[in-house]
C-alpha cells in the first residue's frame, strides 16, 4: 500500500542531510508524536550493543516516549563511554529544541561501526531538523534512515479499533537477509491506537516472530538492530490493556505491516537478484524446522546456485545433512514452487527435474522440504548470493 | 617439501581420464599397497552421506585394506540403493583386477550430487588404470581427483620410527575453507611405517584435530568428506601397537602433514586472495574460542571486507558479538599481524589504526583477537570472499 501522504494524526517527521554521510544525501531522521505515546521495543541481542541501543533499552522500560532521533553515516557502537555520552549529548538537544524531557527520546543510529559521532553536525543540523517537522513529511525521514538500502521500504494499514478508524505506519532500513549481511535493521512503527505499552510490547514480539525473526535469526543480530513501535492514542478510543477482539484486529495489522516490511528487508537484500521463500515442514519440532531453513537459507552454495540459476538440489540435501535437525536422507521431499525434484532423498530425475529445475528462472519462488519428521514447520525468507553481494561489501567504506 | 618422485615403499599410484568428466581431465584413481595395510579413517559426520563413505565406514572397522579407488565428477551422493550397488560393483571390478578380496578396497567419490555413477566407464576404465600403476604414479592420483582445485595439493615428510627410516606422503583435494565452501574434502596418506590399526586411528583423530577440524567445524561437512591413512609396515619395524616416544615422533609428523595439507586447501579458497589466520585466545574455554574464531571466519561481511583490503574491524567486533561466545565488548583487544587495531574494544584510531590497517594488503596475514576471559586459545584457517568465489560456485555445474 502506498503511503507516501499517508498521515497519522499526531506525528510529525522530518529528514535532512546534516552532513554526516560523505556523499551529501539525508542522515538525520525525526519522529515525534505532539502527545507522549506508549512505546514498545526490540533491540538486537548482540553481545556488543551500540551507544544508543543501551540508551534506549534503558528508557524503553518505562513505555513511555515521544520522538525518536535517528542518524545514518555512523552507528555509535565500539565507541565505549564517549559513545553513551554522545547519545545522550544529542537526544538533549532534541529534548531542549521540542520542549520536552530527555527521556522520552529514544536514539537510533546506524553506519559505519568504531568512529566516534561527528556532534558538531548534530548540533548543527538538530534545529534545521525540527523546523522542518511536517505531517507529510514520512518519505524524507525515510530516506535519511537509509544506509546501502537500494529503495524505500514502508508499509501501512488501517482497521477499526473499539469503533475508531486506526492508522498503522512502518519504515524499515536494511538490506538483504541478517545472515550473510548482517547490515544494521532499523524498523520505525506509529500508530495513533491506545494500547497500553505491556500490551503493545507483546504485541510487537508476536508481529517480530511472523517477520524480522523470519529473515534474521535469534543472536546472530547487528551492533545497533532496533525497532520501536510508538502508540500515541490520538485516535482516541479507550486504552487496549489485554488482548481482546479488537486486540485481535490491531495485532493481525500489525503482522501484516511488518511481515511486509520484512519481505522488502529481503528483496532489497544487496545485490539480490531472487527472492526465495524457504519452507520446511514435516519437522519434528519447530526448533528442527528453523535449523533446517536457516541451513540451506544460509548456505553460500544453495545460494550462488540460485543466482547461477542451476538446481543443484545436492547442496540443499547437504545443508539438510549439516543443519542439525533431526532427518532421514531417505525420506526428504523437495519441491521448487510446485514441482517435485527430490523424492525420498533422490532427484526425481528426466523431463520432472528440468521442469523444477526451470522454476529458479524465476525471480521469485518457494523450496519447499518437507522431512517427513513430524509436523512443525518454518518459513524463512532469503536472497540469493551475487557478485553485486561482494562488491558492495567489499568497498562500504570506501 | 616437494614430492613429486616421493616414492613410499611398497604403494602404487594410478591416475587416468576414463570420460567421467565432461572437459576430458583425469577423474579415476587408484591408490595400491602390495601388502595388506593397516588402515585408519574420518568420514564425514554429514548425516546425508554418500554410499561410498557408507562402505568405508563398515569397512574400516576390520582396521585392514589394501586400496582406494578414487573418481571424481560424480559424488554417488543421494543415489540411494542403486548408489551402494554401484559403489560395490566399482569395488569387486579393482578386486578382481588386483586380485585381492573385495573387502580391502575402500571407494571414495566427489562431484555432482544424485547423478547416477556411468559405471560403463568404470568397467571401461578400471583395466587400463591397474595397468598404468606405478611407483612414481602420485602426481597422476592427485591430478585425478581434484574438481575445483586450482592446484594440486600433496605434502611428504620422514622421520625414524624404532630405528627405521619411515616416509609419509600425503594428498587433498578441496578447495577453500569448508564453510562457505562446503566442496567436498577428500584426503589420502600412506605410509610404509608399521602402525597398529587402532593408534593409527587415535594418531589421526589427534592430527585432524589441528588440521581439518582447524579449517571446517564438526558437522558442518559434505556428505562425501574422507581422510584415510594406510600404513602397509614395509618400513620393517617393530609394529607400534601404543603411544611412546618413536609414536610421538610419528605423531609429530602427520599433525605437520596433515596441517600442511589443511592449510593448502585453505590456500586455494574457491577465487581467494587471501589466507588469513583468526588466533581467538584469552577465551574462557575451548569451545568458546571456537565459537569466536569461526564466527568470525564465517562472517560474509569480514571476508569481503578482507577481499577489499578494508579494515573494518566493526565487523569483526560485531560477529564476536553474536557467536556466543562468552565476551566483554569492553575488554576486547584485536591485532592486525603485530599491530594493534582495538584496544579495550575501541578503535587505537589515527596513525596507529592506519598502520594495522595496512597488513590487510599483505597475501597472509594473522587477526589475532583477546576476550580477556579466560585462557583457552584457536586458530583458524581462512580466506576472504571474492567476486570469483560466486562466479566459480554460480555454474559449477554447467
Amino acid at each position: 500500500m502506498g503511503s507516501g501522504n499517508f498521515k497519522i494524526p499526531g506525528f510529525l517527521f522530518a529528514g535532512i542531510s546534516a552532513g554526516i554521510k560523505k556523499n551529501g544525501k539525508k542522515d538525520l531522521a525525526l519522529i515525534y508524536s505532539e502527545v507522549p505515546a506508549q512505546v514498545a521495543g526490540i533491540f538486537t541481542t548482540n553481545a556488543v550493543k551500540a551507544a544508543p541501543v543501551r540508551i534506549g533499552m534503558e528508557r524503553i522500560k518505562k513505555g513511555v516516549g515521544q520522538a525518536v532521533i535517528i542518524n545514518s553515516g555512523n552507528a555509535n557502537a565500539c565507541t565505549g563511554s564517549q559513545g553513551l555520552k554522545d547519545a545522550r549529548k544529542i537526544s538533549s538537544l532534541v529534548a531542549r529544541g521540542l520542549g520536552i524531557n530527555e527521556k522520552l527520546i529514544f536514539p537510533a543510529s546506524t553506519g559505519i561501526i568504531g568512529v566516534p559521532l561527528p556532534l558538531q553536525k548534530f548540533e548543527d543540523g538538530v534545529p534545521e531538523l525540527i523546523r522542518s517537522l511536517a505531517r507529510d513529511g514520512w518519505m524524507n525521514t525515510v530516506e535519511a534512515i537509509m544506509t546501502t538500502d537500494a529503495f524505500p521500504k514502508i508499509a501501512a494499514a488501517n482497521c477499526r479499533v473499539k469503533g475508531k478508524s486506526v492508522k498503522l505506519c512502518g519504515m524499515v532500513k536494511g538490506a538483504g537477509m541478517i545472515r550473510p549481511n548482517m547490515a544494521t535493521m532499523l524498523s520505525f512503527l506509529v500508530t495513533d491506537a491506545n494500547i497500553k505499552a505491556s500490551l503493545l510490547q507483546k504485541m510487537l514480539q508476536k508481529a517480530a516472530e511472523v517477520s524480522y525473526n523470519s529473515i534474521t535469526v535469534d543472536g546472530d543480530t547487528s551492533t545497533n538492530d532496533t525497532v520501536l513501535l510508538f502508540a500515541n492514542g490520538v485516535a482516541g478510543h479507550p486504552r487496549l490493556t489485554h488482548m481482546d477482539r479488537d486486540g485481535e484486529v490491531f495485532q493481525s495489522m500489525l503482522n501484516k505491516v511488518c511481515g511486509n516490511l520484512a519481505k522488502s528487508v529481503v528483496k532489497d537484500g544487496e545485490g539480490a537478484t531472487k527472492f526465495v521463500e524457504i519452507l520446511v515442514s514435516g519437522a519434528k519440532n519447530r526448533e528442527d524446522a528453523k535449523k533446517a531453513a536457516y541451513a540451506i537459507g544460509h548456505s553460500p552454495l544453495v545460494k550462488t546456485a540460485f543466482f547461477g540459476e542451476d538446481a543443484n538440489w545436492g547442496r540443499i540435501l547437504c545443508a539438510l545433512g549439516y543443519s542439525g535437525a533431526r532427518i532421514h536422507p531417505d525420506r526428504v521431499d523437495v519441491l521448487f514452487n510446485q514441482y517435485p525434484i527430490v523424492k525420498n532423498g533422490m532427484g526425481v530425475g528426466g523431463k520432472l527435474e528440468e521442469k523444477a529445475g526451470k522454476v529458479l528462472k524465476e525471480k521469485t519462488f518457494r523450496i519447499s522440504v518437507n522431512l517427513h519428521q513430524g509436523r512443525a514447520s518454518f518459513l524463512l525468507f532469503t536472497t540469493d548470493l551475487s557478485f553485486e553481494y561482494v562488491k558492495i561489501n567489499a568497498s562500504y567504506r570506501s
